[in-house]
């Protein structure tokens, strides 16, 4: 198996499109499973269109859906963090994703999107795994 | 790794028990990871029990927590195609199994179901990939 | 592929932390992916900070977002029974973990918990897979 770590500065921002860089981690790697995994509690990965608006509609779900209010017992770092500590449990952790000739089967309209609501640690790692076969 | 493409026909419906095809697939293959994949914004893959109410229920839950109405930024297609765009981030695009011996490692009550809420493009593909070990 | 089952009681508790155990089965293991399956259609398996109330928060968020009352028409068991059988779709049903050396790669504050709001059956199996490269 190749592994390597994707460091990704979320600075100002909740979601970072990584398919440019994943891609390229297998362009050269033939068949097999790409796993892409961030070891973070707080940050999520999924696949979705980006530059539709689905970005801000996330957002505005999650606020909804977990909002980042006082309720949480998990209550240190920012207001609202206890919420930044459910996100992964519904957004998930980790893609597993076909590679063929190199190539991640996504879809037209799928991107490999980092999601992290925290804003008190903006440098995330990504590790990209691929094993062949 | 062998993979191959399935294709579904969501016509009037949002679900789909894939559970036999996908089973089929790997009937010869040994032991090793099925990973099932749908290149599809909109689609999402999830395991559950079929034919007791719970399609229905999933339903309803995705109705009242991803409203179909106005409030998406995504908004192109029938009226609340912003919500079809996010139910893939909660419920997840792909599903990865463990095969012994040519059979999924399913509970008694899991199905491998196809969830597609978007209704403007019923015709769907699914890869089902196999990497043995 | 090498696969084991791991037994889990989860007699009165809902959420049980498999960090330790998944981590022993490989051990000696490698590089590869692993993969952590629960063959129960009301069980979840995610990645979660434990120890800091994020349990509880979690637990609160599923009350609130599925909640456990008469709405749903999968209706056996105990009362919420319905609710019970929504919460993999949501959570996930397995995890795919990246392996180098032995050690599964996850983050500081990540354990690899079991979720099971099911009370009706605490005796609860977790298929663990490796597939080395």
């Amino acid at each position: 198996m190749r592994s390597e770590v994707l460091r990704v500065d979320m600075s100002g921002r909740t979601f970072a499109d990584l398919t440019e860089p994943v891609s390229a981690f297998v362009a050269d790697a033939g068949d097999g499973l790409l796993n892409v995994f961030v070891p973070h509690a707080t940050a999520c990965l999924v696949l979705m269109e980006t530059g539709s608006g689905s970005e801000a509609d996330l957002a505005d779900a999650l606020e909804r859906l977990l909002p980042r209010d006082h309720r949480y017992r998990h209550r240190h770092g920012s207001p609202g963090h206890g919420a930044d500590h459910l996100a992964p449990a519904f957004l998930g952790s980790s893609l597993t994703i076909p590679v063929l000739g190199g190539e991640p089967q996504l879809g037209t309209w799928q991107s490999i999107v980092l999601v992290d609501t925290n804003r008190d640690n903006p440098q995330r790692r990504v590790r990209l795994s691929f094993l062949g076969g």
